[in-house]
This record gives C-alpha cells, sequence and structure tokens, in this order.
C-alpha cells in the first residue's frame, strides 16, 4: 500500500493511494486515525481494515487535487548514515571527512521535514547548498536490541529522502549537526510504501536528478552496512518508535566531490528516484526574509 | 516558579512547586493543561493564571509522595553544545577529540530522556559510562533567526541536565551521536526554573558529585559560547520549538580525562546540583535483559 499525508481544501489527513486517486482513510473508515505515527501505532489491525476498504466507493480526491505533505510529520527521531557507499566515501575522504570504521550516524532536526513536492530553502547564510538522495526507512514498532534476523520485522515501510545539506556549516564542525539540519532541508515522501510490498529494500534502483541531469545513480545492494544492519547497530543504543525515520545513506555524485564543487542554486529542481516508490521534486527558493521570532 | 512534570499513583500530569508541595495545576485551574510543552505553548496567558492560583489552598500532594519525571518528556529537539568551557576542551582535545573554532553541536535523541531521580543504565555493549553536568535552557516560543539581544525572549526557562555518555561509541564516529543516546542517558529536572526568576543563568555555580566526591565546579560565566549566543547561532539554521531542550556544555572534570580514565559503575550515584534551580541524582544500574522487542 501507498500511504499518504495530505491536505485538501486547508484540511490535513491520511490517505490510501489508489491509482490516480487518494482514499481519505478517516473518512472511509471513522475508526481509523487521521495521523500517520497514530496509524502505524495502530499496528496490523488497522493495517487490515485499510485492505478492507473498497477504494471503488470510498470517498476519495483526485491525486492531482490534493497537496502531498511529508507522510511523516512529527517523528521522535530523523537519524541518517553517513559514508554508506563506497564511492561516496571516497569522494567524502577526499574532502577531508573522517570516515570511521564504524557505522556513523547524525541527526537531522525533525523540524527540517519537508513535502515531497515542497520548496527547498537557500540559506542566506551560505552559499554551499548541496543534495543526497537516499532510501528512507519508517520504523512500525517501539523496538530496542533488535537482532539483524528480525530488523525486518520492525520496518512500517519506505520513503524517499533528499538529504539537503549544507557543506560549509556542516563540516566546520566534525558534528555535521548544523549543515544537515536548516528548515526545509528534510523533504521526504512521496508516500510510504508498506513493508509487504517491497521485502527487500535493498537493489533498488536510486537516482538524483538536478535540472534534469543525472548526478547520483546506484541501486541499494551497494549500502556497506545494509538496512538490517544499521536497524540492529542503532537498537543496541536507543529504543526506536513508531514512525522514527531512517535515511540509508547517499551515493556518489554529491556537489560538493565535483571539480569543481557545484552548489544548488535558486531555480535548481532536485528529483529522487527510487524505484519501488516513485519520486520527490524540490525546487531551490531563497530563504525568506519574514522568518524572524515567529 | 518551578513548574514540575510529576506522577501521582499512577496518573502523570504537571504542578507547581510550592515549598514541600506540589500544587496539581489542573487541578486547581481546569483550563490549565496537563502536559508541559502544551503549557509552554499556551503562553504568558497561562502562567498569569498559575501565578493566580492560591497555593495555600489548591489541590497539592507532598512533594515526597510524587514521583518527579522529567520536566519536558518529548521535545522535538534536545540539543547540545560539546567544547564549551575553556578548561573541558583542553581535556577533550588530550584525548583527541577535535575542536573547531566555532560552536559544536550534537544532538541527544530525545528517547534517552530520564527522570531527575530515576536510575541511569551501564550498557552492557560498554564499560566506559560517563557523566557530564550542564545546565539547560527551556525554549519558550516557536522562533527562528533570533538576534543575539533578543535571545532571553524566547527562553520559558533552565533546568539541570547530566548529558551521560558512553565514550567508546561517541569517539568511534566523530559525529558523537551513539554515544550520547543510550535510553535513560538524559536525566533532567528536578523542575523547570522560569525565566522570570533566573535572568541571567550565567555566573550560576554548576558541581557534579559522584559518590559524595566533586568531579566538576565551574560557574556558568565560564562558558566559551554564552546562552544568547547559542540561540542566536541555532536558530540561524533551524526553527526552535516551544519545549525544545538545549545543553549548554559541560566543564573539565569528566572521567574520560582522569588518569587513568574513571568510568562509572553499577551502583555509582552522580549528583548535579546547579544554584538558583537544585540538584537531580542518577543511581547506574545495570541495563536490563528484557528490552528486546517491546
Amino acid at each position: 500500500m501507498k500511504l499518504v499525508t495530505f491536505t485538501y481544501r486547508g484540511a490535513q489527513t491520511i490517505g490510501l493511494v489508489a491509482g490516480d486517486r487518494v482514499v481519505d482513510l478517516a473518512a472511509a473508515d471513522p475508526s481509523l486515525p487521521t495521523d500517520m505515527i497514530a496509524l502505524i501505532r495502530a499496528g496490523t489491525q488497522a493495517l487490515d481494515r485499510i485492505r478492507a476498504i473498497d477504494t471503488a466507493t470510498a470517498p476519495a480526491y483526485a491525486l492531482a487535487d490534493v497537496h502531498l505533505d511529508a507522510p511523516v510529520l512529527t517523528p521522535s527521531k530523523y537519524l541518517a548514515i553517513g559514508m554508506n557507499y563506497r564511492a561516496h566515501v571516497k569522494e567524502a575522504l577526499s574532502k577531508g571527512v573522517q570516515v570511521p570504521d564504524t557505522q556513523v550516524w547524525f541527526n537531522k532536526q525533525v523540524s527540517c521535514i519537508n513535502g515531497p513536492f515542497d520548496d527547498v530553502h537557500k540559506p542566506r547564510a551560505s552559499d554551499h547548498l548541496d543534495y543526497e538522495a537516499e532510501l528512507a526507512v519508517v520504523i512500525g514498532r517501539r523496538c530496542r536490541h533488535v537482532p539483524v534476523e528480525h530488523a525486518k520485522d520492525v520496518v512500517f515501510g519506505y520513503t524517499i529522502a533528499n538529504d539537503v545539506s549544507v557543506r560549509d556549516w556542516q563540516l566546520r564542525s566534525s558534528t555535521f549537526t548544523l549543515g544537515k539540519s536548516w528548515d526545509t532541508h528534510g523533504p521526504i515522501g512521496p508516500w510510504i510504501v508498506t513493508a509487504d510490498e517491497l521485502p527487500d529494500p535493498h537493489g533498488l534502483r536510486l537516482r538524483m536528478v538536478v535540472n534534469g541531469e543525472v548526478r547520483q545513480d546506484i541501486t541499494t545492494d551497494q549500502m556497506l552496512a545494509n538496512v538490517w544492519q544499521q536497524i540492529a547497530h542503532l537498537s543496541t543504543v536507543m529504543t526506536l518508535e513508531p514512525g522514527d525515520i531512517i535515511a540509508t545513506g547517499t551515493p556518489s555524485g554529491v556537489g560538493l566531490a565535483m571539480q569543481p564543487p557545484s552548489w544548488l542554486k535558486v531555480g535548481d529542481v532536485m528529483r529522487v528516484e527510487l524505484e519501488g516508490i516513485g519520486h520527490i521534486e524540490n525546487r531551490v527558493v531563497a530563504e525568506p526574509e519574514s522568518t524572524v521570532m515567529r
């Protein structure tokens, strides 16, 4: 199933994509919630109720008439792994990034989460704006100490992420934190494909296309730590919660590594395509002046 | 005012500390919420309603009879600055941590937040458990691009944090992420002292006492980047939200820097004392075996 968070005439709710229409889940079955994290928490029973909906007769809108929002709006965590494709490790090393012999995790602040087709800000304080195409995992249940062989059981589904990065702010500190979390720099979507439809998230073709030019192109089986190893490693440390987002790493081809580096400019369009899911597409706009002290 | 989140007979709500009693805010005034972030969002009007409560006659419990929880349970962000006291920078440098000429920010995952007097886990996967005493800021309003001179206006109040750290996991990757976020490793509290009672959070004595031995002892005016500069810098990048937690750095004296390093063991008691607020105290216990796949 393709599950979306969407807004229609000012009201935000969740839906099921059926062809070129979006079924309004809570309108079709009032026992279903209007929020994706609540749906994930509701577990398999809620998914079974969705499967029982007759999409031909259920209340629905044309996909073209709704605004697709980030499928998960406020996860408790948005974690991302760095240096997880071999050729990207090489290009990062050449730019002075230290690459240890372990999984390298950093955070995107949840306040940077953005819709799959919404604008991304070119910061006023930096010209070094860059992209990173990634497969993202959506966690399905509260879990800790998940063995690799059971990691699949805690996944709700998969979506697409663009880990938009501000390279000068990222590399000023080894922790990356401030370069990864500018407002609007976390586009995800366009929907969550539930795990039953993607039993193996490895081997999917992943591409970043900027203004029509292919910049990144890989299959996800080239990850150094695969999805199951990532979940096992993270959950050694911390409890993962329903709705938590895990971005699984970007391949080579980022603007930072081009000769000379190629930074995104206002008007550029980033499109991330991921086999089995679809695409997200975000235009770069100037950071608005009107964001002080809201 | 000292504001707490507490549990009494299985019910969790928020309260006002008045001497050795805790006023149940929603019981005293049903227009008040039962959750701290909702209270912060409600703004000055809600605080005025709290000030209007007659604490002598309002519904209240003995402080000794309630369980104090983390004052903010699920902030959207828990950010922490590293290397923000000169002597701690020196001890970190000596241990191979890179110290750039900028504010170094990292995350604690919100899933690690813990009560002010609750147990802290000694991980099964590490023996390098350490402490960090810190002053923490609680953000009071949604804000972005806050100038240094207005930073005070976005602070709701202050609390105490122990940035419990797993040093081998922290230093294995330059991003620190996995060493800073083990479940239970984010004790905060015991309450939020509202900003009106602490107009200047600098110049407060901050101490870490482990098993009765003073390990860290500083005044907060020794910070390299002060609280206002931290808020201005962070909000250049991202929107801060009501309830967000900012840990403002730890002074020298961590176990990592002792000769030889001194790691926390099961049974050790960490006590953080902060002038103008109070103290938190957490005992180290073995990480339970029963945390798999909840």
